[in-house]
């Protein structure tokens, strides 16, 4: 039960684009993107194409991903390296209640509608649903 | 139309909570939030409380938000301070496709579902997607 009734109970948003990397299962992927120069390219698809102008002026981009894959009913998780449970919000695992990835990647060039990026941590085809730039 | 077939049209979120905050309007809300001191609440709904086991351990975090008054139809904007127009994904309005706010904010202190937290730059009654601790 929500306690303020203004609260929406769902929030519908679609892909802008998706994630073509180098890692095909998350086995393969590193535990953080920093870890990992390997390049990867953010597809933008045609419509939303336009809301890119402007970006080669950043070298690092914040992309908002969606964990297709992960479990939505976890609330505890154990980290890597930690002892014990701890509550998904105190924790980065893709496994949450919305799994919206957050990572910072290095812009290496664009090419109009594709981003090469590097230090990504996420799986090829990974729904792709914003791209900021990064704050310091 | 979506260049390939296994990326899901539509993602459905749910909020895990509401931000409280001192700002009524998009007018009172500060640019950046760490141009605030001001103090707002991160009340999480109780069925997700026990996801925030162990969010004392971390001095920052990252919120990502609803920005429910957004306009998801733009895809060029103004920022302040510059000129002309640039792409939604070069900029960080909160008018987006998917309008996904991420802020970095200070933890001051939990009491059981309910985080105060500092630079917060998001009004009253915003719909909170995710909580993560902050990776420098």
């Amino acid at each position: 039960m929500k306690q303020l009734s203004n609260v929406p109970d769902r929030i519908e948003f679609t892909p802008i684009g998706i994630l073509h990397s180098p890692y095909r299962t998350l086995d393969e992927a590193p535990r953080w993107g920093t870890l990992s120069d390997e390049e990867a390219v953010v597809e933008v698809f045609e419509e939303y194409a336009d809301g890119l102008d402007g970006i080669e002026r950043y070298t690092h981009l914040d992309l908002l991903l969606y964990f297709h894959q992960a479990s939505r009913s976890i609330l505890k998780v154990k980290p890597p390296h930690s002892e014990g449970l701890r509550g998904v919000f105190a924790a980065r695992s893709p496994h949450r209640p919305n799994p919206i990835g957050l990572t910072t990647v290095r812009l290496v060039k664009r090419e109009g509608r594709f981003l090469t990026v590097t230090n990504v941590d996420a799986i090829d085809g990974t729904p792709v649903l914003d791209i900021k730039p990064h704050k310091d």
